[in-house]
């Protein structure tokens, strides 16, 4: 998979802000790649970018049209099917988020097909995935792992490779999840791929390389996660992680989507990423605690910062107020 | 699903008995459902059973052509594919382990349509699995986990289904692999579904029931496995078990497909698989070791045996050697 920048961003017809999350977080890291944005009728998103039709668009050099929201109902619209198919025409990409393959609509597969062009459905992994073996490789790895699925783990580690890389360091992001993989232009939905080859996925996505490279890996779910912890458990293995990095939201009321679970004890939860880490990482450990305190004022987050910097003996960071310096700095000396 | 006995078991052109290991599986589980088999030219394996062709199979009331074997290569070859196409003429089911998806077959699944007849590919999951929620379901659950892969929990959960219906309690052996399926006439291939619905499927699989009625359920990999770790993380959540029984094959050199793993330290494995399904059911604990002493003569097996019990404290079995008694008699108690 190689999606090619620059992108339009389609918005179709986005219910509210919310529902174009993937496509706002793409403008965030990507802001250099997002050129304009397609709003149909009944559209109440908007990313700020200009706005362009496919022919505009087209004009403007844009390589791929990015499906960055959810459609609303099980089918994909007419009128998004024909913005599909002029933009193959006029020798655009499709990257789609989308639950429903877009490769699976006849008159757009035969667009794309007719006019040489391709349609990546980035939530579907394609290609062969081997099953994991857990063979040493080379290279310096760092996984995001949390206390519950959506406390930002992949924002962490783009802060991280945007850290490292500001400093000279050989540093790439691994997406495994569709905004990511919008965001790094490739990678694999680990959460959609079938179960005996989670780990194999996550090899396959962070190969072999050179000594003094990170591979930054987008965690997924969380090992406490009575739905997903299969997948965060794979992610552990696949990775083979040299350092950790645990995120967490403090203050949730209880785990996503599990309104009868409470968050783990951040200690427990820390303990249990390590052993599970280093069965095939014997020296992998959590370095860091990175923190989504988006909820709490400015003194209120330092002190909760603080306090688990002081607890757990490592670093504590929101990467959106603070950065994340002081993770970059662990990794210098590992 | 719902595969209906009895069965017609279709070895192929098997190069050998252990490439018709499924088969041999089904038989000795369920001997009253296998009525005949059915081997092409080429076939070097035999369960014991009468030749049938298809027509004889139909006129002696089979239901389904069980496909237990492998196919050599990746194609299913036009003779294979014409037998099933006589066999769904015939009015017989095809329930099939391949790789390959039989209902992929156009000639195949044109037959079976023009029939109203079924075809099971076993290995892929149909119809629609939820995410996993963790809510606590009634009645008694009994997973089985394992050191490793191939240790045993199949034949460990079958002898308990047997041997909790000897004693007249309410019980189901819960398929998660194609043997299983083929044994249980349902089931669901847990490592084959998509990753974020492991949990989902193990609790679609084992749904709420009377309060003294045991699933016993198959478990699959080992939490210390790096290929297949995931799907027995998604097994324990799913699962919500009371009782574990961790299986064991003493003397293995390395993790099955893994030379370079060693087995873990059972105590280790004893504690992570408890730790991790008390996630979903606090009170889950391990309460037997069943053990596959094929390797050992009988002295030397009682030995290994009385160490094990010995230094876990819990009942150590060879369910071939021994049966379950001891495992159900402490079920009994819970």
């Amino acid at each position: 998979m190689h999606i090619q920048p620059p992108y339009l961003m389609f918005l179709g017809d986005a219910a509210d802000q919310l529902a174009a999350k993937t496509a706002t977080g793409v403008c965030q890291w990507r802001p250099e790649w997002c050129k304009g944005q397609l709003r149909l009728a009944g559209c109440n998103a908007d990313l700020g970018l200009p706005d362009m039709t496919v022919d505009e668009a087209a004009d403007a050099g844009i390589k791929t049209v990015i499906i960055g929201v959810a459609n609303r109902g099980g089918k994909i619209a007419a009128d998004w099917q024909a913005t599909m198919i002029r933009a193959l025409e006029r020798g655009m990409d499709i990257a789609s988020g989308l639950h429903n393959r877009v490769a699976d609509l006849p008159d757009v597969a035969a667009a794309a097909h007719a006019n040489g062009r391709q349609i990546f459905d980035v939530r579907h992994p394609t290609g062969t995935i081997e099953l994991g073996t857990g063979e040493k490789r080379s290279g310096k790895r760092l996984l995001a792992v949390g206390t519950d699925c959506s406390v930002g783990k992949m924002f962490a580690t783009l802060a991280l490779e945007r850290e490292m890389q500001a400093r000279g360091m050989k540093a790439d992001f691994r997406a495994t999840g569709q905004t990511g993989i919008f965001i790094a232009g490739d990678g694999i939905s680990v959460d959609a791929v079938v179960a005996d080859f989670i780990s194999g996925a996550v090899e396959q996505l962070s190969p072999a390389n050179d000594a003094d490279h990170w591979d930054l890996i987008e965690g997924q779910g969380s090992l406490f996660h009575a739905s997903f912890a299969g997948v965060s458990m794979g992610l552990l293995h696949g990775a083979q992680a040299d350092a950790l990095v645990m995120c967490h939201e403090p203050g949730r009321p209880h785990m996503r989507g599990l309104p009868h679970y409470e968050l783990p004890d951040i200690e427990a939860c820390i303990a249990l990423n390590e052993k599970t880490a280093r069965l095939t990482n014997p020296d992998a450990r959590v370095i860091a605690i990175a923190c989504n305190t988006s909820a709490y004022a400015a003194p209120e987050a330092r002190a909760i910062l603080g306090d688990l910097a002081d607890k757990h003996g490592m670093p504590a960071v929101d990467p959106v107020r603070d950065g994340v310096a002081p993770i970059v700095d662990i990794c210098q000396g590992l």
